[in-house]
């Protein structure tokens, strides 16, 4: 459920879901509102007049109970509940007169629909359970049990099935016992054979009829955050999702710490067996919310960068790090989840998805086989950011990719007050083009903490568009306003008094933050060039750019676009793809034809290096610039820069 | 080198190899010479006079200096070592009268050539190794480790052989380390891929050019004793060979009893353990023998009776030992070895070969299919005698099988003195038709401990001939002999007086032995009888009968015939073809053409079940007699007896 929300005077509009906080739908839809406290309630500063509409508000608001009957309320403390009109009082400045309101200039596009990107797939996954009635042994018929079993498994497949085989000793040794428990009333977990004359392999026989569980849990290792969904595999539905924090992350907070740290004593065993601790967390999670057993997921599907792949493999990652930069393997066997340590039946297989190169992994082969980048013939540009951001450019019939060390940035690292995006992080930010005021939207509307990778896009384009920094990221000198001060960091943008953080201490946001920024940005925007020039290609030949990742998701586009993160096209051939690498492990999970198209995929796949490559350097350079150097790259912006 | 002994006065001539014993050789010939040591020089009494041929012989024997001068020797302190002539000394009796010579009557029939039978294999081993010189990575070519491995062998095949797979995460955590440490010059084992589609398959990584180091183990897994042969494979020649009794033994003589065993709380896991630990003991033999590693064996194939095979796996194989007996598995699935607990690499390939029943095992299909039966229009009958006499009677066309339950008296159960063949077991006998004096022959040709399989069969026979006892096995009442006497079981013949043999008992075959003996002969015989008619064939139908199993090889034709323990067929149609189960997995491991065959060996054999069937009942209530009631089925036997 959606509803649409019409700010005045501005004449804003946003559709937004049910529920939604009113103070963020103003964010995303560009609207300023005075709120410095992150939405905590706590400032009393973002009433608004609820014109029309009815809105669900918490009653403790700091209102005058006069202001309350005139239909004023705290934005940050009312929801939406069907289509309103909101209206922002005016503002005065300290000699009494109307502040005039900031032009809309900023609005998030909601993502476009997906399915044509991802089209559809079918319920035909790789496992699949067969019960049976099997007919117990006579003097006259007493063949084994295992034939017996084969035998009444080929009478059930209307005996046009291939032959069977079947998996290991250890199911030998339950077998006799499961069929005579349960009466030879068993349900035959199936692993179905990829090549045409393979046998199809027999991996669990559990007792009665089991046929309604039939489960898979669908993983994406991240660096930070590892996520799984559990999969019905007879219906295709996603049953439940559960993410939890990398526990590597105290060995390292990227791919190269914990490389480095791979290498100490003990220390690749401890990375392997903390990635496992965390997907196993997981397991439990999903499992205690669906009340059933790990031992119940009868496949699991796992994509992660080359790094984490090698890692939970227990594979030595340094060489990734050392030139001439080689992992050690790029295709990953099908393994048994539990040699790995992974909480599941022993015969269950695990598939992790294939890597290109050290630098992109497994994580993007899924974003790309999700997003069917491999079957289209429209040129595209698929963007995933993070530390490294990782840049696949093409088509259905090549595909170029990289990746650039952006740095952390994005993910708060080298930003003084930087952080993930979790509760009390600034994730959207306006300032008043006149008093330099801010408008702070925290996730969770809670006392700010710190500033995540949107937050940080919102502040950088704001800045600029305020003229608070100029293009090469420096602040202007000339403005004089409390915050806007030396820090000890050099100059400094005060985004919340310390009386109003969580932390007690002012959060501000500093020109070597901005730096950091700027550099981070600037290696996306040349490694999409350089990607593009190899080819002899450029920004106007794109037909589609789709950002991938948790981060993407959040990405304000225009905001981006404006001090030149992404390219300056047509917004309408952007798309949000969100976590992909997951998607990607999904769809392979419920429909194992889809699940060959990863093969083509990977194939057309070409890693190209930046690291030594010297266009890369020369466009890098060029694009420590808000937006960029040339601005002929930046038409749009351009235009409105001159319209100002 | 065989030389040829010629004994007078008989006339009696047989081939031996060179370096034989000149006792066992006058025994094989049926030639009786006095001699009741067993062999062991003690006796004096087997004196020859050496005519023509030169002789090795101990100085020590008990000759007097002129007997020495006249080329007398102790036949037994004699061995062969070119062709020769020999004199048996004329025996008087206490009257002074010469006493007449036996006329040669049994004459041990040599294994005809097998080559017919098993045919010929090629070196083309289920595995191969290559060696490669790898480029090292350079930036412009930095594809992942086992990328450029796989590169390399692909280049290495000409560019021909499939997609290249590998096998599990412990050859990547090595792979990268191995590569580096000897230069990017490494060996790569290859598990050939069965099916056409199928890729072939890295199982392991080595430093360095090791191409003329490939093995491959082949062991039989007998109840009894396990027999392991090393094959080098880039040659097919057989380096070692090792055999050790089963260390399961101290559990149980025979199958039933360790059925029985493995029941017990951990019996399974026990008899799980001893019968590795067995096979590791015989790696390690031949290891040390060959100064390789365990880990240098490249591939194992093994065969063993079906509860063998269970207990191998860990599986429980109690129902094996009810009705209606079935086994929990047939066909045993490709382990990797080092799961089992076998001193393997962790990649190594262990394959098992398949059973049919509950009591015709892998160890039988592996003999079929070393024999070729199934490729042959001749009708064979197949034996392999042991506690349980396994049979398969057909051709190329069909065959069926079944298993008896001779019960243990050829392995020396249920037999007063029965052992199995080692030293001091009696495994020749003669007796002279007048004195009723025997001749001994043990193995080891070492002083008298008890009576092996051989022996039985041996004696048995000798008795009846020299009516000692009658078609009933009594004994003749009305002979008066000092070893003919009543015992504490009732009649008996005394083989060795206390004073000669090593026990310092006498030792003693009784008229309980011998009635053990009969129905264990009469239940083979049975058994050959119920399959044959079961397809309405006689034994005038046979093209040829194969004695397999290494008690097989020691069966002397004409004695086993005279007892009716086999049928009395045309001699020439006997084949002795030894551990047939080992020399199956010796021809499956040097060549995968003929181990693909195993499948259609087993796949002809059909099993019966003779417990409830009344036919076999009959016949063998028939067979309880010597050679049987029946004596038309005995016409060689009848016209030999008629003419004495």
């Amino acid at each position: 459920m959606t509803n649409v929300v019409r700010f005045l005077p501005d004449d804003a509009e946003i559709r937004v879901e049910k529920g939604e906080n009113l103070l963020a739908a103003a964010a995303k839809a560009g609207v300023y509102i005075h709120a410095y406290c992150g939405g905590d309630g706590v400032c009393g500063k973002c009433k608004v007049k609820i014109k029309e509409g009815d809105v669900s508000s918490d009653h403790s608001q700091k209102l005058k109970a006069s202001e309350h009957e005139q239909a004023m309320r705290l934005a940050c403390q009312t929801f939406v509940t069907s289509d309103m009109v909101v209206e922002i009082p005016e503002e005065v400045n300290k000699e009494g007169k109307v502040l005039k309101r900031k032009p809309k200039t900023t609005r998030a596009i909601s993502a476009r629909s997906l399915d044509d990107l991802i089209g559809t797939w079918d319920v035909n996954p790789p496992v699949e359970k067969r019960f049976l009635k099997i007919a117990p042994p006579t003097a006259e018929d007493n063949i084994s049990d295992l034939q017996r079993l084969q035998r009444a498994l080929q009478k059930d497949y209307g005996g046009e099935m291939k032959a069977m085989t079947y998996d290991h000793p250890e199911m030998l040794r339950e077998l006799p016992f499961i069929l005579r428990e349960a009466d030879w009333e068993v349900t035959v977990i199936i692993l179905r054979c990829k090549l045409p004359e393979e046998p199809n392999r027999i991996i669990a026989v559990e007792p009665g009829d089991t046929t309604d569980r039939l489960y898979g849990l669908a993983v994406d290792i991240g660096t930070t955050t590892v996520g799984g969904i559990l999969l019905d595999l007879n219906t295709g539905e996603v049953l439940a999702e559960s993410s939890a924090y990398n526990a590597q992350i105290r060995y390292g907070e990227d791919v190269i710490s914990r490389i480095i740290y791979s290498q100490r004593p003990g220390g690749l065993e401890r990375l392997q067996e903390r990635v496992v601790y965390t997907i196993n967390e997981i397991i439990q999670a999903i499992c205690r919310e669906q009340v059933i057993s790990p031992s119940d997921i009868s496949y699991i599907m796992a994509a992660g960068n080359t790094i984490m792949s090698h890692l939970f493999l227990g594979v030595n990652p340094k060489w990734v790090r050392e030139a001439p930069y080689v992992p050690v393997c790029s295709q990953f066997p099908l393994t048994r989840a539990a040699t790995l340590g992974v909480m599941a039946h022993p015969s269950v297989r695990l598939f992790l998805y294939p890597a290109v190169a050290s630098y992109v992994g497994g994580d993007i082969v899924s974003g790309i086989h999700a997003c069917r980048m491999y079957s289209s013939p429209e040129l595209t540009l698929f963007i995933d950011i993070g530390t490294n951001g990782e840049i696949v450019v093409g088509n259905q019939d090549w595909m170029m990719c990289t990746a650039c060390s952006a740095g952390p940035a994005f993910e708060g690292g080298g930003i003084k007050y930087g952080m993930r995006a979790s509760s009390g992080a600034i994730e959207n930010f306006h300032i008043h083009p006149e008093t330099y005021e801010p408008m702070i939207i925290t996730v969770e509307q809670s006392k700010a903490r710190g500033i995540c990778g949107s937050g940080l896009i919102s502040i950088v384009s704001e800045l600029l568009e305020a003229r608070v920094i100029d293009p090469q990221g420096k602040f202007n000198r000339s403005l004089e306003h409390p915050r806007i001060r030396q820090g000890e960091d050099g100059y400094e943008y005060v985004l919340v008094w310390g009386k109003e953080s969580l932390t007690r201490e002012d959060i501000v946001i500093t020109e070597v933050d901005i730096d950091n920024f700027i550099r981070a940005k600037g290696a996306m925007y040349a490694g999409y060039q350089t990607l593009l020039d190899s080819v002899g290609m450029s920004f106007s030949d794109l037909d589609r750019v789709i950002l991938a990742g948790n981060f993407g998701a959040y990405i304000d586009l225009e905001r981006a676009i404006s001090i030149g993160m992404l390219p300056d096209i047509d917004r309408d051939k952007f798309y949000y793809l969100g976590n992909a690498s997951l998607l990607g492990a999904q769809i392979s999970l419920t429909d194992r034809v889809r699940f060959m198209e990863r093969i083509k995929a990977r194939a057309l796949m070409t890693n190209m290096e930046l690291s030594e490559n010297s266009d890369f350097m020369n466009h890098y350079m060029a694009a420590l610039f808000l937006p960029h150097t040339d601005m002929s790259l930046f038409p749009s912006v351009q235009k409105k820069l001159a319209g100002d």
